[in-house]
């Protein structure tokens, strides 16, 4: 099973049908970041929320609400975010069904994955986008190519079912190792950013967030493991005691 | 471009989000069959209508209002009707990818074709279903298989807008003939079962609906030829006149 993170959905109405969408293919783990309207719900709302989901209660009941993106995809090996259009980040760009048949292969082989999507109006930002291995861009008619909330979730959710059925992708072979989670890459991104801050690496704080996107999505695409993050910990710890220090140290 | 015909839908918001599926994969022809709000709409639902399509007007601006499933598809050549659940039919069963990479072929050979979509609680009645010459059956988790209306229209489109890049699928080489449209199918089957009645071939009453569905689905299954519907008009008028007949009328 995979994941699906809802990141500052709007209308409870999405969030029922997302529901819905999910169940049909079998999906009931339902993450929601920051919604717009504060869980638990007033009843009036929550009785809006599961009318969109006609019946399909299972999402909704273990759903799970988090304050930041990071937090919320913590535990996961794999994460993809979803865009209607085009962003300015070297990163994979793969297609729903592309991105389903490589998550079977994951989950089948141990790992957690999981997919963001952006709220109605905006679609993911882009720090949203960079905590993400790979965007899947859902092919859409160019001059019309505003999906409503639940149905970008319906077509994830639709070739992740199909999916089962058909030949499996390759993945990245890494014998016993997993992707480190999100929570260990992120403490490492955070603690390598305030090192080269300290350093004054960052010589402009207008520069500041497309270096450090820039960055997050070079490390992002490595697909490191836990053992290579730790090994990367410690490049840094190094790197910034310096030789003399670190003799001092010894 | 495909039709989507909607058959007797109940909620404004479902048609409006049909329209912006459609429109997300290029789809505009919409066709409602008996809509349970009249049409032209009064304002209020008007409104709601639009809402829902978020923008996507052009299918709602020329969308087509029919009395009958007949009369909707009179100028197809090729109609498929989707069900969630399995129908005790003898069709040729396809799932969505299968129907849009045929369709797509049907298409460029000038063809034009149509999915049929039930209204919302019941789905297609099997008296719907028989005038089509698929069923398309969208594969869905069996302990929760029942798709909102406009997402079943956004599987179907969105496997008809990824088809445009598929390699397409053999269909039936007809060489410079059509199958005929569905209007020329529809008289002869009329005109068929109207003189088995007289003929006495419904011996009973109770019996007779299970009969015509099994007939009108076996002659579907043929994709007969304009020629081919012609020749069979003379074979049932031949039979009926009878040698006697015939050589009197001579």
């Amino acid at each position: 099973m995979i994941s699906i993170i809802l990141v500052n959905p709007q209308m409870v109405e999405n969030i029922g049908m997302t529901a819905r969408a999910m169940l049909n293919c079998g999906l009931t783990d339902l993450r929601i970041v920051n919604p717009r309207d504060p869980w638990p719900l007033e009843d009036w709302l929550r009785e809006r929320l599961y009318a969109a989901a006609s019946r399909a209660e299972a999402p909704l009941n273990g759903a799970r609400i988090f304050t930041s993106v990071q937090e919320a995809i913590a535990d996961l090996h794999y994460v993809a975010a979803t865009t209607a259009q085009a962003r300015d980040m070297v990163k994979r760009w793969v297609t729903p069904k592309q991105a389903a048949g490589e998550m079977r292969a994951r989950v089948q082989a141990g790992q957690k994955a999981g997919v963001l999507f952006g709220p109605e109006r905006t679609g993911l930002f882009n720090e949203d986008i960079t905590l993400a291995s790979d965007i899947i861009c859902i092919p859409m008619n160019p001059d019309y190519s505003s999906l409503n909330l639940a149905q970008a979730v319906l077509v994830v959710a639709y070739e992740w079912y199909q999916a089962q059925t058909n030949p499996q992708p390759d993945i990245l072979r890494m014998g016993k190792s997993y992707p480190a989670p999100r929570a260990d890459l992120h403490n490492f991104l955070t603690r390598f950013e305030d090192e080269l801050q300290t350093a004054g690496f960052f010589t402009s704080e207008e520069m500041k967030p497309t270096m450090v996107q820039n960055l997050r999505n070079a490390l992002q695409r490595a697909e490191l493991t836990e053992q290579e993050v730790r090994t990367l910990h410690g490049a840094v710890k190094a790197l910034v005691q310096g030789p003399k220090r670190r003799l001092n140290s010894q």
